[in-house]
């Protein structure tokens, strides 16, 4: 061992869901669309001119923030674009989180802040949901280096209303607030508006849940322009060409189209209704997810269990082992009514054969 | 101003090349390749299945890791994937340059260095070149935070031996000595073999010059595997998904095609050669670049007068204001034989009109 591993920026890096290779699986573990993206983006790729790629792309991504700007109904100024929303998340962190203080986010929340944090070495304390894994306003109200927070949370599915949101903000008008609205678009009411209100808000979405485009990442911020200059600053110091000439056109033909878009999420909508409904029966307990997942426990089966039941019946769900809280539940992403469908029927005859339910 | 600007990191970007978007325009300024990538890349591009889209891409880039091991004939454990070369460089300061000391570089180099080492606030020291541009081996004899320098050097197109390489890694085995190999396949040799004999060195390259890929945006490096394993801890704490679902396939086919690459380059070499004795014909001076442009000044002509000049006529080339010893240089991308003579040509006219040359 060379001296050199001294200075290695040791961390524990995020464990994203497993993507397994199988032909024939239900995939309800990575909160993924169960719909193609809109035809533009096969367009795209069909009518692309390969010889293009040896040149850079633009760095800006004019097209792809245009496209957002003009969705939205805000200035391109107003908005910044990434690898994905983590690559936006990480340089968020790294543009606005360095304060001596720590910054604020749920103890029960998406598993890549802490691990920003100890990478970037941003000190950070966890604040408890209460007793029904919501968020409380008021426990955001003190000194601290920035909060952030996933609206609807992950992994629990629950939405805070956009009063709450705009009360975390107005207590910390010294630090950034940071809506991380990933899910969003499967029920929630955005905190965009507020940007216009707030020069302290960001509001970070991504194309990939609604609209069906994970495997392009694309993520993005909505906040005033001094911020997203700020935030350009820096991604121009990381990586000048983050963004592939393809991803952009991809995702600048894909957002235009506003009618597949709200197709898409009515359908998933209802399944996630439908499945809701059946799970109940089944004995399931569980809130009233927003998003394209539902965060479920039922209090005769342990999560472990039932995870490994499914896994072996190639039906795939997200079960998180910390914090402890959380243990017994399973996150199970919505996907196409036969899917839901087939699951549902598992879980029947599961509880069934153990006289469970 | 709210006061969350005092804990904004503020920091001044590196400056792209120009991207103007004229349709007729002689663009010799970001080192792009005048080839179009492996016909491989339309390929991919025409069958690929958008509605994969919907799902993440596979965080490792199996397929495109597997690709470039093959080609190196190296193992898969000793490969590193990233956005671009500046994105695994990016990677690389975040996870090795943590010691107190500075880290060291030339003081004539690729601009993006120091404003990594700025923004993630490594301290570093630069060190000049030599009168003849060339970097002394004996100059990096010293104790430091690690060592960076291009292989050819950027700007100026000069080729490091590889026993010098070897000399800077011997004498730094403390720390992680980079040789930043974007330009090695124009002519340069590389220092990829010496991964297999020390283990505190990473050599890396690009699929953004000699494979005519800069709009897909995928660099890699090769190192031990002990410090791929350290890399990728550090982007799995960054961003889980940096490469998307086109982007590896598109490099994993295009770089399957040897022949094809090989091909480009001898072009690309003749070209230059013969671009090379031109220049010289015209007065121009320069070393003997090993890379895809030339770094040249003119005794009688100011490098920014000419650059305006040819501006003017839809020619584009760089010029670097800093530092102050390469004012007088103009770094000219190695276009297509019909591009170059174009360049000849109005040279030619520029010179005689001011009885210059």
């Amino acid at each position: 061992m060379g001296k050199w591993e001294d200075n290695v920026r040791r961390v524990v890096p995020y464990t994203p869901g497993e993507q397994p290779k199988k032909a024939h699986m239900i995939k309800l573990n990575t909160n993924e669309n169960p719909y193609p993206p809109a035809p533009e983006a096969a367009e795209v790729l069909k009518s692309f001119d390969a010889s293009d790629l040896r040149r850079y792309p633009d760095p800006a991504a004019q097209d792809l923030i245009c496209g957002i700007a003009d969705f939205y109904h805000v200035k391109s100024e107003q908005v910044f674009a990434g690898v994905g929303s983590d690559d936006v998340l990480a340089m968020i962190f790294l543009t606005f989180f360095n304060s001596g203080r720590p910054v604020l986010f749920p103890d029960i929340t998406y598993s890549f802040y802490d691990v920003w944090a100890k990478m970037l070495r941003i000190p950070y304390e966890t604040v408890p949901l209460d007793a029904d894994f919501r968020i409380q306003s008021e426990d955001y109200n003190r000194p601290c280096g920035g909060v952030i927070f996933p609206n609807p949370n992950a992994p629990t599915g629950e939405l805070l209303p956009l009063a709450s949101i705009e009360a975390v903000i107005r207590q910390n008008p010294d630090v950034i607030v940071v809506v991380d609205e990933a899910y969003i678009d499967f029920g929630g009411e955005s905190a965009l508006p507020l940007i216009e209100k707030y020069d302290n808000l960001l509001v970070v979405q991504t194309f990939s849940k609604s609209r069906a485009l994970a495997g392009s990442r694309i993520g993005y911020a909505f906040g005033a322009p001094k911020l997203i200059r700020y935030l350009n600053d820096v991604k121009y110091s990381f990586n000048s060409y983050t963004m592939d000439r393809v991803t952009i056109e991809v995702g600048a033909a894909a957002i235009k189209n506003r009618a597949y878009f709200e197709e898409t999420i009515k359908k998933i909508v209802a399944t996630r209704e439908w499945t809701k409904e059946e799970l109940r029966k089944l004995g399931f307990v569980f809130g009233d997810s927003k998003s394209n997942f539902i965060f479920a426990a039922h209090p005769k089966i342990p999560a472990e269990e039932l995870f490994e039941a499914l896994k072996e019946a190639d039906i795939y769900v997200r079960h998180f082992t910390e914090p402890e809280r959380i243990r017994n539940y399973l996150r199970i992403t919505i996907g196409t009514d036969a899917e839901m469908q087939e699951l549902i029927s598992f879980l029947k005859q599961y509880g069934k054969d153990r006289r469970l339910c």
